[in-house]
């Protein structure tokens, strides 16, 4: 096991995974999820992000955010703005969330990526 | 709560997220898993994956691979070829996986995204 804690990205960039079980409708989770998303879009340093459902359990979606660095998500998640919307979801769903940093990627040949 | 398993989405594209729990040297784990990332990045209907690294947990890695639909994901892990690589990281580590199908998806503005 290493003894030194990974450092982000040559690029710096963190992606933060959150895994949602709801005890609420899906529908009602996606509404109020998709409020929590437009205010991360309007923070400094958010990239991109997806929510996703999982496809073997009806009350599992997992979010995947990708940000400029750990400092941009830290300021995003402290911003007094965001309780009412973290409470919304923690009304609605379980979560566990972890941040990540890049090692490795790899794409198929452009060829099977024009499939999409 | 939903009675119906979700659908895959409108492009058909599902999601495999994978969570090594490493009990070995996570240099030793990032060597055998890169051989079964080649070994996937060969199978018909991969598009692409990432393996992240936890920040704050040195045992703890994250896969993300994108597949064009779930049959082509179920056929690679079907392949014969497969086994010596699923057991090679058996033996470095725990793992839990789910298949996932994306719902909504947000990218900032173009001059954000630019700053990577």
């Amino acid at each position: 096991m290493s003894e030194s804690a990974p450092e982000t990205g040559a690029n710096g960039t963190v992606t933060f995974v959150n895994r949602f079980t709801l005890h609420a409708a899906p529908e009602e989770f996606e509404r109020v999820f998709a409020e929590t998303a437009e205010f991360m879009g309007r923070q400094p340093g958010f990239l991109e992000h997806t929510l996703f459902r999982q496809l073997d359990k009806a009350d599992g979606y997992l979010n995947i955010a990708r940000w400029r660095d750990v400092e941009s998500f830290r300021r995003a998640v402290a911003h007094p703005e965001f309780r009412p919307h973290a409470a919304a979801l923690r009304a609605l769903s379980t979560s566990e969330s972890s941040l990540y940093t890049p090692r490795r990627t790899f794409a198929a040949a452009e060829a099977s990526q024009r499939l999409e």
